[in-house]
Parts: structure tokens; sequence; C-alpha cells
């Protein structure tokens, strides 16, 4: 039912945790499932240099939160919220569809971060 | 949102795995999140002695799995059929509203485990 990179990711999750002190805190729960996701990123000089989630989300919402993660570590706040749902499925090299809606928890999580941080600055 | 016994048996599941040459075997998938459960029994003189679970889902279908496993290792077939969703969320102290779907992919892999069994035998 998986691809060996979702399973890869589901087993070996980067980038899980909380930041001390977050420039951005995004919270998002799913209407589809009731899964929580928390995304947290740290930003210097307009670029996001950490990315830290925590869920209770299932083994595609873990996959899809640490590949995101990964995927917008470095970049700038623009290019991060550029990121498409479909790009983080598509680096995880494809989800099954019943699966799609826990990918958006990680995507909707980190333009809430996104967001919040840009509140407050 | 979770009570310390649904993080305990998140954090700490039992029973996870496969069992060889099982007695039964059940699969079920969730039509509300798209998750699958899989549960293995081992049954010997009409009691089941031996149960595990495999799935993708999420920290309340871990919790709910590791629970009613436990629930009915030690147990008849007809006492384990006899036990209801209610009463596996009641032993884990209680589950958010919309997490007791996760408890009924726990419920609905195990009765369908027992059915395996009941049609081989
Ligand atoms: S959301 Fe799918 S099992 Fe919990």
């Amino acid at each position: 039912m998986y691809n060996s990179t979702v399973m890869e990711h589901f087993t070996n999750p980067r980038n899980v945790g909380e930041i001390e002190n977050p420039d951005g805190v995004g919270v998002y729960g799913s209407p589809v499932c009731g899964d929580m996701m928390q995304i947290m990123i740290k930003v210097e000089d307009e670029k996001i240099v950490d990315a830290k989630f925590k869920t209770f989300g299932c083994g595609s919402a873990i996959a899809s939160s640490s590949m995101a993660t990964e995927m917008i570590i470095g970049k700038t706040i623009d290019e991060a919220l550029a990121i498409t749902n479909k790009q983080i499925v598509d680096e995880l090299g494809g989800l099954p569809p019943v699966k799609i809606h826990c990918s958006v928890l990680a995507d909707h999580a980190i333009k809430s971060a996104i967001y919040d941080y840009a509140q407050k600055n």
C-alpha cells in the first residue's frame, strides 16, 4: 500500500519534536479524521532555519510532515509558502488516494506556522 | 487532549507485530480515515492465547489495539466476541469523540480475525 520512501519517513521520521522559543507555531486539525498536527519554525533573516512537528496522526501524516519539514528548512518564507500539497506528495513518491488528507494536515500546519510568524513580525 | 492511559499505550504499545502460523487473521480499513489495521490471533482449546496487531493508523488506533489485544488474550472466543467497542474505550479511560472511529478499527479487526478463525474451524 505504501512505497519505500513513505515507509522510510514513517519508520525514521525527521524533525519530530518542539523548538524552544519558536518564531512561528501552527496547529491544524483534520476535518476528515480528527487528527491534529503541530509545527514550529525558527526563522532567521526571512529564512526557515529549523522546523519541528508533533502529531498523534497516522503513518501517512508522520511521513508527510517529515518530508515537508525537510522541504522547508533552508527555504525563505516566500519559497516555503509556495510549496503545494501536491509537491509534498510527489516528493514522497505518492500516497494512496484515501490518505491524501494526511499530507494536507502537514501542509496546512506549515502554512499556519508561517502565518503565525508573519503576524508577529 | 489524551489521558495518561492512552498516552502510555501509544508510546509503549503492547502486542505489536505478527504471529507465525496464526489461527485467525483480520484486516479492517476505516471508511472514515482510510487507515488499515491487521490483527492476528493464536487459539488453543477455544481460548485466545496470543494476539498481535499492525497498523499505519494514528495514535488512538495504536492505543486502542494495544488495549484491545490485551483484553482478548486469555479470553475464550465467545468472551472476546462479546467485548464491545465501548468497553475498549472505557478501559482506555475515554477518547475524544472525533477519535472513536480509531478504536472501531481495532474492534472490527479483532472480530474479523475471530470470524476468520471460526470459518477455518
Ligand atoms: S485517524 Fe485513522 S486510525 Fe485514527
